[in-house]
């Protein structure tokens, strides 16, 4: 029988084991299935973080964006929410891989009934799966490539729970599609997390956007930062390792 | 006794008569009053015209907005609507100037009461007063700097005014600022004028935005474009001929 570590760790046959950031971040992930992408590098670099805070990653996939943090930034302890087992698995081997098994833990669990006590997180972060789906990037043209009630349903949810779980001025940050921005904004706003920065995300400075960065503040008074916009080059470089 | 032409175009002596475009447009502006900003002529390029397209400008002051469209795009006529009787005539004045005696109409009236038939307009503009009152540019920090009250109210009657005169699939189109972004578009949204287009205006492209372009749509699909970040270099020439 094989320690509970090396039996962690080992790649199955349909994984990868990549290198991010100079060797700094090791992540493995489906070959085949579900892998990050630059959406979780721009909101883990957008946040704004204080030092010790608690953080709740809803729908944390391979545990991406609670790993950057966790090596980039001053959080205190994250916690990993995600519904497929198979993902919450692979998170939890990445944490023990970079070495942060104490300070990131990972639940398996739905977004809509949230495992935490209430009001007691500083910074909830959400990357929602709105390309779940869809092949590449969203159209903002084709209203039927976007399946709206399903974003919108989760869209509304995740809201819903951050701001349950944060205290208040607690923040929530998510990226999502500029085609829905009305709906993030107004729906943040209906239920009392207040946008207080943004980011427009372009793929070229002559080109429309394709994604917004939102940090809204639970009970924060109203007005907006607009901060600069950001070329996503799509020029994360992806080291391959194993 | 003068003819009424020369009256109207007499220049008063706290005024100034600026040349721009070329010499195309010529406007009669307070030397020390109410001045034309940059904001109206980022509009009067932003905005979706179709040909023929009626159109209203809520609070028209000299005119500028009127006839830039005038000049520039394919509209049929404007309405131009200003509660100050010596704005107005300001802008009376400077439609018979340019020329656009037939195509142009100044209203006295408030924005509150619109003086128009409900459903009827292709389009309505309006470059909100919101720097009323204050000296220069807005900090989007200073929440005291900008009586929120004042700014909430013009906004939420401009918005009411515009969805009343509109046709359906009508567009609104104003210029405000960056830090009122989610109280825009939310308002919007709650009165049936779905956000269409939006695009930020940065002083320089690592800069916050100050300001943002929103044109909606009564009764539109939910759905926004997001456009190119615009950068307000403010160096549009001004060329004073007396």
């Amino acid at each position: 029988m094989r320690s509970s570590n090396s039996r962690d760790l080992l790649l199955k046959p349909d994984e990868s084991l990549d290198e991010f950031m100079g060797g700094r971040l090791r992540l493995i992930q489906s070959r085949r299935g579900y892998r990050f992408s630059i959406d979780a590098v721009l909101l883990s670099q957008f946040v704004t973080v204080k030092p010790g805070d608690r953080v709740v990653d809803l729908g944390t996939g391979c545990g991406i964006i609670g790993l950057i943090l966790l090596l980039t930034r001053a959080v205190g302890s994250v916690f990993g929410l995600e519904i497929q087992p198979h993902l919450a698995d692979l998170a939890v081997r990445n944490a023990i891989l970079n070495g942060f098994q104490n300070r990131m833990r990972v639940i398996v669990g739905d977004i809509r009934h949230p495992p935490f006590t209430p009001g007691k997180i500083d910074l909830v972060v959400c990357n929602p799966p709105y390309r779940k789906g869809l092949s590449g990037r969203i159209n903002p043209d084709s209203e039927k490539a976007i399946a709206r009630h399903e974003i919108m349903v989760s869209l509304r949810e995740m809201i819903r729970t951050a701001s349950e779980v944060l205290r208040p001025k607690g923040r929530l940050a998510m990226i999502y599609p500029a085609v829905r921005l009305v709906d993030s904004l107004s729906e943040m706003r209906s239920i009392g997390l207040e946008p207080k920065r943004m980011r427009v995300v372009h793929p070229r400075m002559d080109a429309e956007a394709k994604l917004v960065l939102i940090e809204a503040s639970l009970k924060g008074r109203g007005g907006l930062r607009l901060l600069p916009p950001l070329m996503d080059q799509g020029d994360f470089s992806i080291a391959r390792v194993v």
